[in-house]
């Protein structure tokens, strides 16, 4: 959806510290010159019955009518009955491969300083299916649902992904020794895929054994692409390794290019409106929407003008164990442009 | 079973590398006067129809027998129709608490100088109850189960751990943000156990973001309580964390005091009797049955000894980069007894 060249993306502030970052990235990429019209959505006060959670068919429709996002933090409030905020986004959504790249950053040090892979995982089904019921009294069963469908249309996206970003090995992780049909079924679609891609390499991995390699030698790692829970839990110890959920960005991509990108960092409500927060997460979420839009040339400005503030270590926001506000990075930032 | 002041306990050997090993630790128990006898048990050839496995029903009597085991890595033959051999063993011996101490080996350097925390993982349910079907072409369901009375004897095994060896905090780890019902009976009991220990701190982490606070700083965790599948996952993630399983015991107990201990690492079968394995997993597994045992003269004294060999760091095994033969490091070991 352009607009006087503009470009329209839907943008969730969020929650917590969701407006605080929201309000950062808007800054830099005004500065920027970046040619984004934000279509600003806020979650309902109430359940909505057509979604059965606090976000509205008009926050759908706005994703869908511009094909683009960026989501900031949002915290599902505690009770039964509805669904957690992320996870209904992407399932009415249907966006079906969840994107983290992942790398060590120049000047922000952690044990490890050769982190360079992409997680995708499935996004619509497998753990999250949310079917689940007390056969008898204290037996609880719960529903993994694996599908040929959702498991070729994550695996092609890893191996595209793959082929387009210069990257030369997919790692399929499963736990198919165990369960043999389900996580078989995934495997067995991945390896259908990578038949397809003979210059890209392709190699499965056990689940346990992934982490453990991962926290060994992360190096080893090019892109890994695996089912919802594997993909969750895999993507945060990944983000461990260079520092945590404030620094990695993340895209949710559907059918068509639609796409969600979002921090995936908490809401840090102690924090909020108190001109602390790191904003990098977003940022780096915007800059991943930005190339998926095809402005290449403004997502690079932006990120390295992002990774140079880092790099240099003077204005790191409390959460990197500096004293900056978030006005001194988006600052910083903006005079790196 | 005493006999002649000895207790018997059953030994797999196991296969590949599960002899070498396996010899090299009666070696270091026989020259530490440790009064076990062992009964030697190997599986059956084929699949035994009263166990569905290669386990055979006399495997599981000697086990049942002696009440205590000892076992080497085994490799499940690849083909449908009959269970994991090590799955038959724990579903079969009903070995429902599977635990693996895990803490910075002094000598044998990783990223991480401080580890020091025990896993305990429920060992029966969860995602490996082979109940798994294709419900149309393409959609296969597997069912992950969680019980009350499971969870709670879990739970109560990993705060009575704790009180034994004087550890400070239990963590729940869970999903209970999704799987609400299956996750949240199981932080329930773990709660509930929790209000009877009031010594004990308690705290329940979510699995993605317990492994990312893993890699960030694990001296930060004491003892780790989770149903099976995170247990899988997070306990070969801290293996990672000191060096990898070649290195971390683990003990497999049941009702009764019913215990088997095992070398969870591999079978390795390129370097099986080539006086090239590494017997320390074994070793120490075998430490943890001595300590069950209730001769921790012994198990100290072999412990030690073994870990001064490796903080020595000058036969060191293949595995730990070193050239020193598996007869060589036994040697070390005795030296030290
Ligand atoms: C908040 C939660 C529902 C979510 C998930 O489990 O997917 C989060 O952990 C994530 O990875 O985005
Ligand atoms: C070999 C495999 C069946 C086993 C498991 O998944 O439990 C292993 O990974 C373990 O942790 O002991």
């Amino acid at each position: 959806a352009a607009d006087g060249g503009k470009i329209t993306a839907t943008l969730f502030p969020g929650d917590g510290i969701g407006p605080d970052i929201a309000d950062a990235v808007r800054e830099i990429f005004e500065a920027a010159k970046a040619p984004i019209e934000w279509d600003e959505q806020h979650l309902g006060k109430t359940v909505d019955e057509r979604t059965n959670s606090f976000v509205t068919r008009e926050n759908l429709d706005s994703v869908l009518k511009h094909g683009i996002g960026l989501k900031g933090p949002m915290t599902t409030p505690i009770g039964k009955g509805f669904r957690s905020l992320n996870l209904t986004l992407r399932k009415e959504l249907q966006l079906y491969a969840n994107v983290r790249p992942c790398f060590s950053l120049q000047g922000y040090k952690t044990r490890y300083d050769n982190v360079n892979l992409v997680t995708i995982r499935e996004n619509t089904e497998g753990e999250y299916s949310g079917l689940e019921h007390e056969v008898v009294k204290g037996v609880v069963e719960s529903l993994k649902v694996i599908t040929r469908t959702a498991s070729t249309r994550v695996a092609e996206f890893a191996f595209k992904y793959a082929e387009e970003n210069n990257r030369h090995m997919v790692s399929a992780i499963h736990k198919a020794n165990i369960m043999k049909k389900a996580d078989g079924l995934f495997i067995e679609c991945c390896r259908s895929v990578a038949d397809k891609y003979p210059n890209i390499k392709y190699e499965e991995v056990i689940v346990d054994n992934a982490c453990m390699q991962l926290v060994r030698d992360p190096s080893r790692f090019d892109v890994l692409c695996m089912p919802n829970l594997y993909g969750d839990i895999v993507s945060d110890l990944c983000a461990g390794l260079i520092g945590g959920l404030g620094l990695t960005p993340s895209a949710n991509v559907g059918a068509n290019g639609l796409a969600l990108m979002e921090a995936v960092h908490g809401t840090a409500p102690d924090i909020a409106g108190k001109n602390l927060a790191n904003p990098t997460a977003l940022l780096l979420s915007g800059c991943m929407m930005l190339r998926h839009l095809g402005l290449n040339s403004h997502a690079d400005q932006i990120q390295n003008a992002a990774l140079a503030v880092i790099a240099e270590g003077t204005y790191r926001t409390r959460d990197l164990g500096g004293t900056a506000g978030t006005s001194d990075f988006v600052k910083a930032v903006i005079g790196k442009l």
